[in-house]
């Protein structure tokens, strides 16, 4: 077991800031404290300094989808490939999506995860299962993911009729399954039905470019869904996670709920944080590398969003990352309808929320570091293990330097897409060493491991931090 | 310099609960971590062992009127006796207000309050000012409290016309001038006007007992005030903080401003989640144990206050303890507005939480800690010196058995009131010892320090833990 | 052509109360004026002497069911005995739904509901088509039945999933065909899956009973559809009438969505009015009386629809008429979900809005005859031919002496059901007069017209009543 | 006593609109009917031809200010020649307001206007009281100004501190004395304090123009304004009436109060519907035309002001008819906030409100009616005798071509001033001729009674339509 000690950085927690060393053994930390090199009677194998550094837990991103089979094709980023990126950016664990499939069981969605997952994952990972088609295998399933696979949360997709849609009935079904063994339901938000009827009416005016994506999803699509959501949530008393939220109406929804004392969990991703619809008017199908749902909004919803987070009520940023190449993209070339709904995103997402959030004092560090990685190790039962640098946790730790500007670009990025969403955007702070229970796993943008160092994290319930 | 090490407990903060040792050296903490004991090189000169408690940071009560002169005499804790409970009771930092006289400088109104506090108090204190006449010479000494003084919080009155009321014009200016130095305005929000008509109308009738003062409050008394500061700061663009929120609809009020992106500060008292209305109807004049402004509410708005909560919508939990003793509240025996307002709290203010909050799953154990210490400590300028177990930070820390039972009474509790509006309630969870800038000011109910131990702590602007 | 005077009486339409007679040629009003008898150069054929009472507007009741194929049988009135009880009662016209059949047309339904109708009716009658399976077909439908069949409005279920129920997709594309040719979606708001998931709940837990049917459809099944329809309409800027909204929670929804400059037009129905749901604990299976969808509610949500009457958002109080003897209530005697949802009101509808409402202070005269009369006739394009006394319009008109106290009961009510849902109350004022088209119908209790006088009446678009 | 006979027009009540003759006998209409000249008996003494034309009520500006003394000078319409004007224009009652000076009581108010009234006025008037100053004596006087003086109605001023404003107290007890004896209140909204405020600070800044004027006011000036007044309302279950409501966020306060079941009174201006603040950049102190309070809104405003008439929320329009000729208006050339405050407007309200509501079909023929006359009469009391062209009620009428094209001037218009807000505004329809108890007061533009034709018109209790 090596010992590891990082010295005279600003360690940050979702709730303090304090200039200490941060002191680690094998994968755990051991003690945060003054001068600990000095003081400890054994001393550490290795020593890093990170004078002028910020040490961030590692990132956790919610929600991710690698190598995801969706629209014809697949997400460009395999298990390897966007891991890693995510390591380069700072997120050390990502919790990605089991999708079932019409007619299978939830235990062979996951199963197919795993497979595509084991040996191959470069940070340390757990799944979601995403519920399509709830039937009664699958409710009996529910206890024993919850209690023996680490998987306690759920995913429902209120658009994608058809395919990944639920109608109310089965999500009620599943809340109330999973409400029994201490789990929660997450939420894709847009109606369905006024998703392929907009879709619908835009191909029948010939309006088939990029720019049709957005006008075929405006906000009142994923506001009525949020409402519809958070109503069924509200009749049986469930818990309720939103993914992805996007604008300003559809949070009006979990503001209104506040009202008659209900409580919500929000996620929304850095894209709908920082980029508009002004993207989808982007030159040559440009506006494609956008294509994602929800769309991008306007610059007030972005506003709202920030709002949301000083509010406390949009507790997440994850990145829905779903990485899709040009040429993939351009197979709705004809038809927007057929491009690829997903973005790269997963690298990124830290060093933005830092320099546009922290820096422009939209945010503070701590409410970066809650942002990006304690809120959703607590609410998907990642916590004490991950999200926090603390006595007894995983040593997930990014060294982050403050000061170091550079520009994204997809020419130097390590995500598995020929294009970024950020292309040319000047960025200030950047994740300097990223350590992964206790192993410097990035150094200087050089990676020190290799597929398969990521280790499965089974969950437990949300909100462990109890009593 | 004296070190102190504890030892075997849980150290919980507003982020995290870790099971770690605590070594302190001097007022300051200087490490966390597991087994420190035998891994520093040098030994503690006392060591504690907290094994099977938490360790949580000292209370800070943001809102504490000691020896306050108010309604024709004085409450009846003076800053010795009523900070030395709140030791008891593991509150380290109390947050009093230094009242303006009509015709008076705020100045003078801090000088006057400092004499009072200096070498009595037996916690640390630190001071918000209570503008009550907002005349051209208070507002050119507002910088100077902000920047020399360590006063970065301005208390307004909606309420007590002709005594502590500013009209809507003085509170306007007021924040003007609170803002342009960093500093925040905190209100009481009840309207004046309708509290006074309510009286006299109640008054007029032969309405006199103390269960016509919650008659003479209802809720939207305090609502339409509240909606009212909301709208003052929103057309001003001005940082609010809204003390002792006691009901839903006032509650209601912040929720529905959540909708137009803005954020408000929001402060209830542990009475609020705890007591009900139904006391007021107490024999024998009981009920004016409870006359406080605003009053006791309805089990109802009990309910609300906690998912506001929940909802992270409300973030500190203060006492608003201004007790009087059974013979001053008589001076209200024929008129309960009479009544001197106000009522004992500090004790008990962190054992209630956590008997009444964290035991009954309403809050977990970092809210615990951010509602009664943390938030506080960070809105008003006292983080990171004050409000968390951080290194660099003040070593205040309590030790925290959370299996004792006990119960609370007059007849035991250390405040200088002859009557608890607890009385007989049993607790689960006691402050084993109270520990004060590397001190044990209070072991097993005994206290170690006297009086003149606390310190003032001059606070900076609010909001400083950011970059 | 015969000529009708009618003189003495208080004329009262939906704004105007006079003293007044009026004088009618065949079936039109001619002139309402100060003692015409003695001015007039040619006089009447008839002379009635309305001392002392009212004339009112002919009711319209725009939401009934005669033998309505439902569950499994028949609504027990025909277009005969429902349209007779209705002109006892002063409803000189209805508007019924023809139910389309899956795999049907509209106009075959509507064919058939005219086949049901003619030479039987009694009153004046109309028609909704409801739609419940939106083919192309049907949608080619929509402009011949606007335009040329004089149906303008066109009924969705969001409940009764795989009998009735539309989903969204189905919804939007007929708002949008029917907002083409001018006319107006109404639409039962119940989340049907919702429902459909509370019923199943229930009968597993043994909850058989009638009184499980309001708990199977709690008002959030209502104020969910609501919202969801109302954001439906929004999005496509469609009009929207919601038909019997029962509770608080479903009219807030209205009542918030005036926020963002939306109008929604609302009926409720008088037993929501007047009834709540302690009627079904009523012995003897006696609660399946009141078994209708959606059910009754409580009192609080009474007082909620009449402060929306007063608030003008409430424009329509109809009956949703659609009786059950009590041997085919029986059908669910061991399961509440197999009872047929319906019962009697179309014949005490004006008595007892006048008796409850009127006499009670809750409307004014004026709002009495929108709300049974002129609204509905204006919103679904039977204006300026029906909905008021006024000159050149159908003399449909009820002389109501407001006087008369009688009993309400099924032993001698006119519908074809053998219980009241207001048996043993009291009410004072009596329609004693009903004149349809310039014919005295009935006259004291005795009615003096046989089936087949009432005319299918073709109606024209929505808010005819402009420029 | 001369009869007199209008054929062929068409009748519009608020409710209904009908072909027909209306054949008066004095000052009252006696019948409406179709081809009344040849049925009936006796013939009239005067017959018009109206054919082609709308038969509207007399209008009835519900707000008013004749020769008011304000801010150092008088508005520029005496009772004479604005009522004149109103004539002109359709309008044949105003309420005008009384207002009480500080020290003084509300019936030598009343007096005072009595006696610039009396011999004077060319339409009919009735008075409101304005309360400035709500002493004992004041308190006393309210009974008799409701049961003997025909005053059931009194306005408060929420801003103009110092000079007009009463402190919630005062409003409060107003409210309570008004509601004993079925008056009602009604309110200027605007927060005083915060007015003052603002002003003061665009007077610091050098901000002097009248372009000042609306940022010296914005719409949180006035909805808080609003709320408060209506949270105050509901507190004593008082009826409120909001006078010249401006902009979305005050309606949004009124539609707010709707969801816990409360009933305000909603008036607007015709200019608030019909301009915006763009109109304050007009060069050469051309925006002082404009002044008056609350200011001119967003064009956005606009559409929700028509959204709220369409949902039945705002329910009257009226003027604020003050006019200032231009040498009055330069009083402020300095300084905004010295511009006395007011413009001309009870020429054009009607003709406005057709062309631009009506024509637009922003509001059918019986909303215009309601609007612009029906509501008013109901609300204050003057129903049944005025308000409505019905038999038994007073033959106000007026003779309306809807076809007339013609331009608004003020080198055409009757009032007093010598400048129009609407300059250069073509209309399409025009008063052909108005007449006023059964008497053509003006007819193709010209006048034919004096000074003194014009009757006071004692109030009766607000709601008098009820049985």
């Amino acid at each position: 077991m090596k010992n590891l000690l990082i010295k005279n950085g600003t360690v940050v927690t979702a709730s303090d800031t304090q200039n200490a060393d941060v002191y680690i053994e094998g994968e755990k930390v051991v003690a945060i404290g003054n001068d600990l090199g000095s003081r400890f009677s054994k001393k550490a194998d290795q020593i890093i300094d990170a004078n002028g550094c910020y040490l961030f837990p590692g990132g956790i991103d919610a929600h991710t989808h690698m190598q995801l089979p969706f629209m014809g094709t697949f997400a460009s980023d395999t298990f390897e490939t966007g891991t890693l990126a995510g390591l380069h950016g700072g997120t050390t664990t990502i919790i990605d999506f089991a999708f079932q499939s019409h007619g299978d069981t939830l235990n062979s969605a996951l199963n197919a995860w795993h497979e595509m997952a084991k040996d191959k994952t470069c940070s340390d990972y757990a799944f979601h299962v995403a519920v399509t088609d709830f039937t009664e295998t699958a409710q009996k399933e529910i206890q024993g993911l919850v209690e023996k696979q680490g998987v306690s949360s759920f995913k429902t997709f209120m658009a994608y009729k058809g395919a990944l849609m639920l109608d109310d009935r089965q999500i009620i079904q599943l809340m109330k399954e999973v409400k029994k063994f201490g789990g929660i339901v997450t939420t894709h938000a847009e109606n369905g039905d006024l998703v392929d009827t907009l879709i619908a009416e835009n191909r029948a005016k010939g309006n088939l470019g990029p720019e049709f994506h957005p006008l075929s999803r405006p906000p009142i699509v994923e506001s009525e869904a949020t409402g519809r959501i958070i109503d069924i949530a509200h009749q049986g008393g469930h818990p309720l996670y939103i993914v992805h939220l996007t604008c300003e109406d559809a949070l009006n929804r979990v503001r209104a709920a506040t009202l008659r004392n209900q409580k919500v969990y929000v996620e929304t991703c850095v894209q709908y944080l920082l980029l508009d619809d002004s993207a989808y008017l982007e030159e040559n199908f440009g506006g494609s590398k956008y294509v994602m749902s929800p769309p991008l909004r306007k610059k007030s919803d972005q506003e709202a969003l920030w709002k949301g987070i000083d509010q406390n009520l949009i507790e997440v940023v994850a990145t829905d990352h779903c990485p899709f190449c040009m040429d993939q993209k351009k197979m709705g070339i004809k038809d927007f309808s057929k491009i690829p709904n997903g973005a790269p995103g997963i690298e990124h997402r830290m060093e933005l929320m830092f320099s546009e959030g922290v820096l422009k004092k939209r945010i503070n560090l701590n409410k970066f570091v809650d942002l990006t990685s304690t809120a959703a190790s607590k609410i998907f039962g990642l916590y004490p293990r991950k999200g926090s640098i603390a006595v007894g946790g995983d040593a997930d730790i990014v060294i982050f330097d403050p000061k170091v500007k550079h520009t994204i670009s997809a020419a130097t990025h390590h995500m598995n897409c020929d294009y970024s969403a950020y292309e040319g955007w000047q960025v200030t702070g950047k994740c300097r060493t990223t350590i992964l229970r206790g192993q410097v796993v990035i150094d200087q943008g050089k990676a020190l491991i290799g597929k398969g160092y990521g280790k499965y994290i089974p969950r437990t319930k949300p909100g462990v931090a109890n009593v």
